[in-house]
């Protein structure tokens, strides 16, 4: 193999992703004026429990960031397969995201979704700056468990179950 | 909802990630005697197409963390249903890892697994160590497709796949 140019590696990173599925997470958080702030992530991982982290991935450029940036805390929604619909609003117009009455703002005003698999509360400790996006990693402080339900998975860009 | 105690973080942790599903890869580089080592993964993640780049994590108390941490390249191999063996393998005895036939060295001494849904070459650019972890941060330099085969799924501590 020899170094290839950038668009076919960047067609090696899209064909690789389309092979490969992921689970599906909400992360929310509040902007500066106390708006609801949400998106849709297939790049939630754990990274170890003692400490308990989480890290995440976010594009600089989306809505999401000015807020993310600035944050605190955030809350770590994992879905299931009766969530399609939120996972889709949530990837959707950032204006309507929570045009929704199926959520309310817990004690440190994060947006808390109903319905969901679970819930974990993060304090962001890191965020790693990489070219056009950033890893965040936050200290696992809350959580509870929701529904009983099949995962929301990710694959071939469009939402399925596990088997 | 209060801070708790770390064991109830630790515990909401392991509740949030058991409802949480992930892709599985295998991951390859060679030690600095030129070993082959690689391990099991569900962390990958893309970190945008503009450069292409991926990440993963790492224990930094496995027995792939000092070839990781001097590696220049690492293959990442998406594994379908038809690898669950390997990707057994991959995550149990690593003197093992690498006994059966299926596997050759490329032209960066990168172990290369057949029958695998896709590979992708790295180059390791950023390694973040956070508490006993690391995110590793490479740029895809080259990769190719693989077999055809339904993506594989680690959820409830089995392998499954997408429905």
């Amino acid at each position: 193999m020899t170094e290839p140019n950038n668009s076919a590696a960047v067609d090696a990173l899209k064909q690789t992703f389309r092979r490969h599925a992921s689970g599906v997470a909400v992360l929310t958080t509040h902007d500066i004026d106390g708006k609801p702030v949400g998106f849709t992530a297939t790049s939630v991982t754990s990274l170890g429990a003692t400490p308990p982290l989480v890290s995440f991935n976010v594009a600089r450029g989306s809505s999401s960031w000015s807020a993310l940036e600035s944050a605190e805390y955030v809350a770590l929604h994992t879905l299931g397969i009766d969530n399609v619909e939120l996972a889709q609003r949530m990837a959707a117009d950032h204006t309507q995201r929570f045009a929704h009455d199926d959520w309310k703002f817990d004690d440190r005003k994060l947006p808390i979704i109903d319905g969901v698999t679970s819930v974990l509360i993060l304090r962001i400790r890191e965020i790693v700056n990489i070219e056009a996006n950033a890893v965040l990693i936050g200290d696992v402080v809350d959580g509870f468990v929701g529904t009983e339900q099949q995962p929301l998975v990710y694959f071939q860009r469009g939402y399925r179950s596990v088997d």
